[in-house]
């Protein structure tokens, strides 16, 4: 039986809400904070649920939570409410530990997605799920990229965050030359000095890296230079650029993994 | 020299704050409003520009705003935060005369996109930018469509909506059927009951209509049964579905126009 949290300010709350606001904190304590019914089940396949909150309606229609392998509370809909970052909770909140981030491993998989500050939550979320989608194996981020366990960019990803390995490296061109050395083709999306996407053909023996930059000022040059080639989108000359999550599904689409 | 606006109870800025607000009013206006130097300029390209607001601080930044050929109104920075839908606004907001939607004009094209249902005013934005980039002529959409006009979408479009006519129909089922009857292939996208993309190759001589349905429940039947054929996006099992607008812009990109 779930012990009960009647107080706002129980410390197993505040911790949780502290997961869903800080960054910092996030990676101090290896975990993160979600909410919702389905994003925490999705979540739990991938990720190690640790404790689990809900309120005596969400248990009453869904309750197979209570049989969920971690600490469990029941919490009054006053306590849901400050968890809850929307409106009109669903009742449902995880805290979760953090997918470790593997560079040997996610080097197996044959395809990354690199990140270099796209600042946008939503935007790192669309981009972790449709990597997913389309068998990429690991996502890399430079400093300054939105963390993809954050409270945004999990509801935008919808759980594919916990599927996926990602690993923030202190300098994203570093650990490009590296993946290049390694024999990784890394291939950088930029609008100018690049082939259109049409001659970007492997093969890659080694495993490619589609590298993503920032919503309004695309990828360093410090980090195209780090690639072995820059790759664009064909687009007609009604529109200067496109949404960065749609740039990148695109792209991530063309490279997509054997079999799709 | 344009003339000073010095009260939020103004009536010009009431009218564009309503536009602002109401997609009805919008619809009965044939008008809409946006915020923003950039978008505006970029819209003016391909919308009549009815009125220009700008604060002193924007005009010495861009004298050129001067020179645009329609009415035009210095705004005091109280007044301009009336009219901005975003904090610190760039002090540059414009009344635009809604293109005209001619659907003979947009079957010409070749390349339709046409929306059920996606309620979502980012998600709507994405794709009217994404069909703009990649050779679409015109876009159908159901009601219950988020406006294209409306500040959000208009934000995510960055302006495209004002290169693409766009024509609401009542009944779109209706419409698509009529599509087919002229010799439009309309592809249906549905993750069931449907042929992966790859399958999906024309040649279509009468022209194609790609047919998108809302975040949640996707396309209706009747919708799909308007259709020639469905097609889904080829994914790992992952995840469960895509966000709409990273889904769409993959589809549009697929059926892009001949040179890209």
């Amino acid at each position: 039986m779930a012990e009960w949290i009647t107080s706002r300010d129980n410390g197993k709350v505040k911790y949780a809400c502290k997961l869903a606001q800080s960054a910092a904190f996030r990676t101090g304590e290896n975990a993160f904070f979600a909410e919702g019914l389905k994003l925490c089940l999705e979540l739990e396949k991938g990720c190690l649920l640790k404790v689990i909150f809900y309120t005596q309606k969400a248990l009453e229609k869904t309750p197979a939570l209570a049989e969920l392998r971690c600490e469990q509370y029941l919490v009054e809909e006053h306590v849901a409410e400050k968890l809850a970052g929307v409106k009109s909770p669903q009742g449902v909140f995880g805290v979760f530990e953090k997918p470790a981030g593997d560079l040997e491993q996610m080097k197996r998989s044959g395809r990354l997605l690199a990140l270099e500050r796209v600042q946008d939550p939503g935007n790192v979320g669309a981009l972790v799920r449709s990597a997913a989608a389309f068998g990429f194996g690991g996502i890399l981020l430079s400093p300054g990229c939105a963390d993809p366990f954050g409270p945004k960019a999990l509801r935008a990803s919808m759980g594919a965050a916990g599927r996926l390995p990602v690993l923030t490296v202190p300098h994203l061109p570093d650990a490009l030359a590296q993946l290049e050395k390694d024999g990784v083709a890394c291939l950088a999306a930029a609008l100018y000095n690049s082939r259109p996407l049409s001659e970007a053909a492997g093969p890659w023996p080694g495993g490619l890296c589609v590298v993503i930059g920032s919503e309004g000022q695309g990828l360093s040059d410090e980090a195209v230079h780090a690639c072995r080639e820059a790759v664009r989108i064909p687009m007609t000359d009604r529109v200067e650029s496109l949404n960065a999550g749609a740039a990148g599904s695109v792209l991530l689409w063309h490279f997509r993994g054997e079999g799709l």
